[in-house]
């Protein structure tokens, strides 16, 4: 390794950011990242079906779009103040996208080399609503063929936190004015990035291996692995290479100032070498604000961050990209803007692409084209990283997981069989590019549709809350969390905001509506009012009015409770005869809790949660109380350990379902019945753990939707009418759910203005009602 | 006195009352009133003008509307389970009307007698959107001429309690059918009340002396009293004398059964001697349940209640009848119910009719026809009074209040000048029959005035809820309280019902909304997105979070402050320079309250309310701290003791205003200012007597509506607008209210969604901004 240092920091420019006070300001950033991937079919053939319905209009959807291909998916995160929530995102947008494929038998290739694909003529392109876009594709698709347009990878967008760099401006005592200051170090960064886009691409690329259904000529030339998978021995990152997707010939544009990186564009475009501004394949993009017209918007506003968009899928991610590796890319950045500034003209943009091409032909070991003394790539790489490690004592001391993070990278620079294109390309071996790559597309659907209920980076929300969320990302509804303790969010879809709390808040319900079914006395006599059958009773607000009913009431299977019912305190039931001293003192009791009490008729039968929404019922979910089923060879403690290991239960509310404790609780309910958890239940025998039903406790929820009649449907939609009410749990005890409703055999006890909607897109049997969809539907309209 | 008993309880009944539990069922039941009085202008003359605009369509109103006369308001109260609710609703209706007749200089005239008459023909007839009922009206003047028909009075409904009749009927081992049953109790009360109503009369009676303006017969054959007043002797009701409303001569219709009464009315119709059957003018009338078609009605449903309509305004109380007389004649009806049966045929009505005469030309002392030995009519009363008494101290012993009552009611039949004619004629001498009563409508009209917000019966209620069913009441529409403890109400017209709570709590908000304001946060952010101008400043969920931010605030005048702020724990204000450690420990402080910690502008200005209800700013009120002004004489406490005599003035939030303390905080505050209680301040001078605004310690309501420019009203509306409310109070804090509204001199701090209307009803200065009126105009739409 050569002693002499070609690469070092801007001492002076840390020095400056220390007596500032802006280390902290200075690795602060804003994050967004755009993933394409091929959709494929079960047999890792190009899926020539449309981009699923489900994602609405992809042109209004933000979050989720076609590239190039109608079979080219985009996932497209939000701008984050932070990486992790950036990564969480797109770990979100991940599940969601796979989790709606999945019900096509489709799954998300996870090469950026194309999976199987036809003939280049039978690639479909985007199907677009606007058609210059769908011109556009069709005149690139005649320029570079379709197979080229499918290679798929990830861009990663990046700013400097504004306020670090008004700062910085304000101390740097420029004489430039803010956005020329603003843009020069921009403009230094991606200098800087194009110069050692060798050593990022290196790090990061992870597609050694293509199909021989791509580009014949790259076909022809590489080296077979199998029949079908080919490649080049040094190759990481296909994309990357000369048969990657590049402009037909180096295009020379300066990034030495927006003006003649402006000018060099237009000239590309008049002149026609370009379709448009957008067809300059750069590694890197500067990018505005809007986007509208970026160039003549970079004239006049500067850059607002910039667009890296080198990077491979990674196969060995679920995400196709890691944390970590989103980490490096960042201080990597940071570092490109502290390090010494180097010139960057034509001569060196010509030797950076040259670096680049030797690299992906020969390796590390090759030597660079640039530096006199001919350094290795590999002695140059471990310098970068020793300059950015010395970089983050000095603005970052601290944090010990980044620098040993660079301290891994050195070692994936000096073997290279670490590095991830090797990993991918050994794994491979013993399977085929195909066969590894669908086999990975498997397993991470597998993850995703394991990750079910949950929105990933926003776990601490409420499940049914994260449900739709999900539900909105999925078409392409933007969301705001405004509170996040509260599970407040608003929903945007163009110009219509809705501010939803607890995902069944909404504007849809009036607040009398709500004051109506929060007040039990009043639900009950709205319900009454309209004909529905509800537990006959009074409420009294003094003894002496109780008193003057116990004739009416001495022969009845009765209920006294206050009215304010908390922790079931004050409940007494009469269910055999009673006497006026215990009716008395029943009152007496209820009295103490509340200025009224509530004396209800005793209604028998089994309680059914029926969720309305709008003029339908979503779903109907009864409750068990936490039990198992008996296969008569195991213990009653071991069968609860087996049914604890269904993914849907957990602890604290985190989950659709508990897990079922064998504590003391339970314990006594098994002596109770005389049994103990070392028992072995007979073949089919249901041994219940609990006498509540509460989900929180371990019951199941069972779907009856499909059981239960449509006459008792009829009611509790009528109930949910005559509240007003558009989102509504009614809760109604049936005595046989299979006779039809008639005005005997039911009754409403509850109508909740705030219903629980996981339990039933998550039940414990039945399947998913679907239920967030359906808020989204009644707030926004049905997708088309 | 003779010692020989003519009436006597049938003790038969009783015991069977008694052994079947129903002694206590047997005084229930149900009660409601209709009273008429003439309007009359400032000099005591008929008013002549329509009806008044707000009291509604009077064909829909079902509280006010018009009798015979456009002139003649009538008064219906619901029908209520005891006399003290309907008695308490008759005396809301008669506030209500009152205060709107006052706007117009006109009362309510005290007598049953007519005020100052035109001419008959000037009589204005109540203008009725059916022209079957004008013509009807219109031939009744025609028939009676219209002065009779001015004659008003008291009709008194009563039923007895349903379950009392069924469980009667069910203990009767009666052959008859229920109906059947059920009518001949009701049939028995109704024979005797006509047999012995010369004594309700007696009692009752309450207009002995007359205008010189009433029918020229009567005024002919009648005693001066002075030029104007005219009397007869014994005379106690004009109304039940042969100078009253009767049909033109006596009708025969029998009471025996409800056949024979259908049967004789119907050809009194079909002979023409009645118009129809509603012209059988008779003291007593036999009712259904819906009262479209009674005749029918009777035959196929029975009766369902009974109207009594002998009953004189009495002007020696306020609402023309006191709560005594409507407890006894609800003994009295039970009395008849209760008493030996006697027969009552053709015979039997023409000496019960004779009676009255008899009694209103003899007085007490006549003899009673029907009685072989010839008892007088004093003896009689007593008699009868005697055997009520038995009766109730056998029913309900315990009872003394009403026991008594009846000792006294003795004493006015002994002592005749006890009575209320008496009385009123005696007090009428020192005047005149004109100027009598036309004081006692002003001295009334200013009690009524008096009661202001309150609706008599509903006290407990809070003062927004009490002020809106006022106005409900005067545009006729109908209430329903659902829960008394929230003062939730359900408001019907025609089809339309709007549940509704703490008055401002309707189905025009929807819950988001509701949830936007509730949210401190959240409307910062809402209003924010809207560009409307709210205390900056950003929210902290850790505190290292906040710390990052403190170069931002160090210069600036700042609040940190727990996001649920309770009784101003945690909060701490800046409004000089702060070091970093009193930052850190403000922060540590507020996060020991909340999770989420505030951080806002410190808001410089005076603080308004603005109260938005739809697109409109209804009133706009500041709040000043308890004070006084001096007057150069009296001493603070002095002061404070007068300006407590308001009666807006009272204590625990019954009334707008609470009364000045004059405790520890205050003379706390008075010894800061170096003052005391004593000292008698300049005049002039504004002494505060607490440094908090708030009206539950005694501060003003000041009522800025006309002050404020328009341009901080349209702010209010934006911010409303912004949450999407229709019913809000706006908190503003503004500069300078003499200057327009800019982007920078007002801020909004909260967004209230239950504000208080009450407060810009009876402000302490200022005029009543008619908030109630404003919801109904928005829920119901306004009146025409």
């Amino acid at each position: 390794m050569s002693s002499l240092k070609t690469v070092s920091l801007n001492f002076d420019f840390i020095n400056h950011l220390i007596d500032n006070n802006l280390r902290e300001e200075v690795l602060q950033g804003q994050f967004g990242l755009e993933k394409e991937n091929a959709r494929v079919d079960k047999d890792g053939n190009l899926a020539l079906t449309p981009h699923p319905k489900a994602f609405g209009n992809k042109n209004d959807n933000p979050y989720i779009q076609t590239d190039f291909s109608e079979s080219q998916i985009e996932m497209i995160t939000p701008v984050f103040n932070s990486i992790e929530e950036t990564y969480h995102f797109l770990d979100a947008l991940q599940d969601i996208v796979t989790q709606e494929l999945i019900e096509a038998d489709e799954y998300l290739w996870t090469s950026s080399n194309p999976p199987v694909l036809p003939n280049d003529e039978d690639i479909p392109l985007a199907k677009m609503e606007d058609p210059l876009e769908e011109m556009y594709r069709t005149q690139l698709a005649q320029k570079y063929g379709r197979k080229k347009q499918l290679l798929s990878g990830i861009h990663y967008n990046f700013s400097f936190n504004e306020g670090f760099l008004k700062k910085l401006y304000e101390t740097s005592q420029s004489k430039e004015d803010y956005k020329q200051f603003k843009d020069g170090l921009y403009l230094k960064v991606a200098r800087n990035i194009l110069k050692y886009r060798w050593l990022l691409i290196y790090l990061t690329g992870a597609s050694p291996v293509f199909n021989k259904s791509y580009i014949e000529q790259c076909v022809a030339l590489s080296h077979h692995m199998d029949e079908d998978s080919h490649y080049f021995p040094n190759m990481n990152s296909l994309r990357n290479s000369v048969c990657g997707y590049r402009n037909e010939k180096p295009l020379n544009v300066s990034f030495n100032s927006i003006e003649e990186y402006v000018a060099d564009l237009r000239n590309l475009v008049q002149s026609k070498e370009l379709l448009s501004a957008k067809e300059f394949y750069s590694p890197i993009r500067l990018k505005t604000a809007k986007g509208e017209n970026q160039l003549l918007e970079l004239l006049d506003d500067g850059i607002a961050y910039l667009e890296l968009r080198m990077f491979d899928l990674n196969p060995l991610y679920k995400n196709g990209i890691s944390l970590e590796i989103m980490q490096f890319i960042h201080v990597f950045l940071v570092y490109m803007l502290v390090k010494h500034d180097e010139p960057f003209n034509k001569e060196e943009q010509q030797l950076a692409n040259k670096n680049l091409d030797t690299l992906m032909l020969e390796g590390l070991q090759a030597k660079l084209w640039d530096k006199d003394n001919a350094v290795s790539m590999e002695e140059q790489a471990v310098e970068i990283l020793d300059s950015m490690q010395e970089m983050l004592r000095l603005i970052k001391p601290e944090d010990e997981q980044i620098i040993n993070l660079l301290d891994h990278t050195k070692k994936t620079i000096v073997n290279p069989e670490l590095s991830y294109a090797s990993i991918v390309k050994s794994e491979l071996q013993s399977s085929s590019y195909l066969h590894y790559h669908l086999n990975k597309a498997k397993e991470y659907a597998n993850y995703s549709l394991g990750a079910g209920y949950k929105l990933a980076g926003y776990e601490d929300l409420e499940l049914s809350t994260q449900l739709l969320l999900k539900a909105a990302v999925k078409r392409g509804i933007k969301f705001e969390i405004i509170d996040r303790d509260e599970n407040f969010v608003v929903l945007t879809k163009g110009d219509h905001k809705e501010y939803v709390k607890q995902a069944t808040k909404t504007s849809l319900d009036s607040y009398s509506t709500v004051l109506i079914m929060e007040n039990k006395i009043v639900t009950k006599k709205v319900l009454k009012q309209y004909g529905i059958r509800v537990p006959g009773g009074s409420d009294y607000r003094n003894l002496h009015e109780a008193m003057l009913d116990y004739e009416v009431h001495r022969n009845q299977k009765i209920v006294i409770k206050p009215k304010s019912t908390n922790f079931g305190l004050g409940i007494t039931i009469f269910t055999n005869s009673f006497t006026i001293d215990d009716y008395r003192q029943a009152f007496e009791m209820a009295f103490e809790h509340d200025r009224t009490v509530l004396l209800e008729e005793f209604v028998t039968g089994k309680e059914y949660r029926f969720l309305v929404m709008g003029d339908e019922v979503v779903g109907i979910l009864h409750r068990v109380p936490a039990n198992i089923v008996g296969d008569g060879i195991h213990t009653i403690e071991h069968l609860i350990h087996e049914k604890n290991k269904d993914p849907l239960r957990g602890k604290g509310y985190r989950t659709p379902l508990e897990r079922i404790q064998l504590g003391e609780a339970e314990r006594m309910f098994l002596k109770n019945q005389s049994k103990n958890p070392l028992d072995i239940p007979k073949l089919g025998e249901i041994i219940y753990l609990r006498e509540n039903s509460n989900i929180s406790t371990g019951g199941d929820s069972i779907d009856f939707t499909d059981e239960i009649p449509s006459s008792y449907k009829e009611i509790a939609i009528q109930s949910a009418k005559a509240a007003g009410a558009t989102f509504c749990g009614v809760d109604m005890i049936i005595n046989q759910i299979d006779h039809e409703a008639t005005d005997q055999n039911y009754s409403i006890i509850e109508i909740n203005f705030n219903p629980a909607i996981h339990i039933h897109c998550y039940p414990y049997q039945g399947i998913n009602r679907k239920a967030d969809d359906k808020i989204l539907d009644l707030l926004f309209g049905e997708l088309d």
